[in-house]
């Protein structure tokens, strides 16, 4: 009856071309970057994305972290899959499917690598179509995860002021925020705790450093948030 | 100076065996349950996820729309990626990578394939490794999304009454919630409209039937949501 059985034998796996393309993404001079790399002579263009083929038994992860720490010199402590690509767009290394993976990196981390640049999410330079895809769609992980897991945290060193904290939150959401009901909300959420050191800024008072402590907060379990789904 | 460059030649992607899995996911008998498949004879365990290989220049969820459909009669609406799975695990067709997607189906939809049996999530027979870990993923992702996506919508009928879409939420959810505040929350969603019918449930007053008919609202720009990373 049925044309093509749902469970297939063994000897239907296809032998396909993997990649693991790593989205690196840090705040650089007031813009969410992505860290890019030199391609080889000959490519067709001349950045792309960190990327390799995951070597034998290594995890996706771990190939992600490998990778970018070829680059970086250290491995980011973040790493999330925002996706698996397998689309006709052209990949620098022609790999029939890409796993995209996203990387957070805090603001003063440098690249050990000379071959290898930052550019602001909205003025990257022209990168092969499956890359591209893979950066609209970690930028979009990222956008969207923010309201819902500390990852504004992964962007910033150990300690930080309230006003970096709020500028990793407006880069990451792509809009301003207002500043009162931003310290209200994080005050209420117990998820920063000050430390013993300011810091001056050049004008005004010095401003007093923060650390990520979250607190756990019982009777937590929230209900259904509708007023999330249509934003 | 590097060891080894962070973007390859051609040459380094490497060959390897791709498997996608789907998660056919529905309420049955007032529990989120997974569909399986009759394992070829020969194989380790007697039911596993439906899964195939991505035909060439099949994309991958065009992949498991064809696979779903092969148990089901006809294409679920909905899709969504869980991740790719590259581990030791065993998969039942020895792949290395699995594509995980979950698809979710309303209630009162039937399988067309005899070979198949829905399997409440907490009572399901002993599967592949591989397949564990991905129905284990596909169910995570569900109840994440349930808040932020009209998800619940997906496993209802077009018309459903506001207790159908309770019992949804907290099969999704894993917990009961109040239902006057579960009314209250979904009044101010502007989510679902009432429709003229009505459906006696054979004790009581008929109960109205709605439809899934989310109205733009202005002004929805949400600020951050501190409250949801700590549950």
């Amino acid at each position: 009856m049925r044309e093509r059985p749902a469970v297939p034998m063994k000897s239907a796996v296809r032998r396909t071309t993997l990649a693991v393309d790593v989205v690196v993404l840090s705040p650089r001079a007031e813009a969410l970057a992505v860290l890019l790399v030199r391609a080889p002579a000959g490519a067709r263009e001349r950045w792309t994305l960190p990327w390799d083929a995951p070597q034998a038994d290594e995890g996706l992860e771990d190939a992600a972290a490998r990778i970018a720490e070829a680059v970086l010199g250290e491995a980011p402590a973040f790493f999330e899959q925002v996706g698996a690509f397998s689309d006709a767009k052209r990949h620098p290394g022609d790999a029939d499917v890409s796993i995209g993976i996203v990387a957070l990196v805090p603001a003063g981390v440098e690249a050990s690598s000379p071959d290898s640049g930052w550019f602001p999410l909205d003025g990257l330079p022209p990168l092969a179509p499956r890359h591209r895809a893979v950066v609209e769609r970690a930028a979009a992980v990222a956008r969207q995860r923010v309201d819902q897991s500390p990852l504004a945290f992964r962007l910033l060193p150990p300690t930080f002021t309230l006003t970096d904290l709020q500028s990793v939150y407006e880069l990451l959401l792509g809009r301003r925020l207002h500043k009162a009901s931003f310290r209200r909300a994080l005050q209420a959420s117990y998820l920063v705790e000050p430390t013993d050191e300011w810091r001056s800024e050049g004008r005004g008072r010095p401003a007093q450093l923060f650390r990520f402590a979250p607190r756990k907060r019982r009777g937590a379990r929230r209900g259904v948030r509708f007023d999330l789904f249509t934003e």
